[in-house]
């Protein structure tokens, strides 16, 4: 595998609304999105620093694995999972499959912002929830 | 503050040299140092993607706050601090401060690969603890 960069950190926050002017402080910038995942139960807020995107992942609802990861965390957010970009994440599953890993998602699936995504268990992962992601061609 | 990019991500493990083979694969780099941080009693890995830095984070003695971190985390390793590249972390502390958020270190101090860095308490950074780097003149 051969990522070019560090796509976007995944945060898990209670609530956007209060996690914004945190962040709008520390990145210098506004919020350029706030999309909800539907499927995953959350809505994400964006920020740019650099090459890298912050993805901040608040829960719709308490089944929500972000609500999880929050409830497991004492309550707080933080670091849920780190994505990295790669050319194509068919086959850079393939190649962790291959070297080993344990996938969550056999297949890519759709992320958000369009992005074709797949994540491998942080059990093969020294416990970081690892995230591939394609861009939209 | 409008940092620059992330500096890097530091990942706390129970092995560096156990660590070594996984990161290679999701990098598709070699590590290209390994340093000890006597003052943190820790050993450091790194290796590079994109403009971000994966430094790995082995504890050398039970009271590293690193050993802490894995003990907290149910032995595992994982995702211990996210580090931004500032222009000037003096600049960086001071609007920190104003802006109400809780400094670990008041003033600059000298950390792995030369760079001047200062922490910033998670209790105030959204559950991430927070570090401000400044490249060597």
């Amino acid at each position: 595998m051969k990522p070019s960069h560090i796509e976007h950190l995944g945060i898990a926050v209670t609530s956007i609304e209060e996690a914004l002017p945190f962040f709008e402080f520390l990145t210098g910038d506004k919020c350029y999105a706030i999309e909800e995942v539907a499927d995953q139960k959350v809505r994400t807020a964006f920020f740019k620093v650099g090459q890298t995107k912050i993805e901040l992942l608040e829960p719709t609802c308490p089944e929500s694995t972000i609500a999880k990861f929050i409830e497991k965390n004492g309550g707080r957010g933080g670091v849920h999972h780190v994505a990295f970009n790669v050319e194509n994440v068919a086959d850079a599953l393939a190649e962790a499959k291959a070297a080993g890993l344990q996938l969550i998602d056999e297949a890519p699936r759709k992320g958000a912002e369009n992005l074709m995504i797949a994540f491998l268990h942080p059990k093969s992962t020294k416990g970081i929830l690892t995230e591939l992601c394609q861009q939209p061609r």
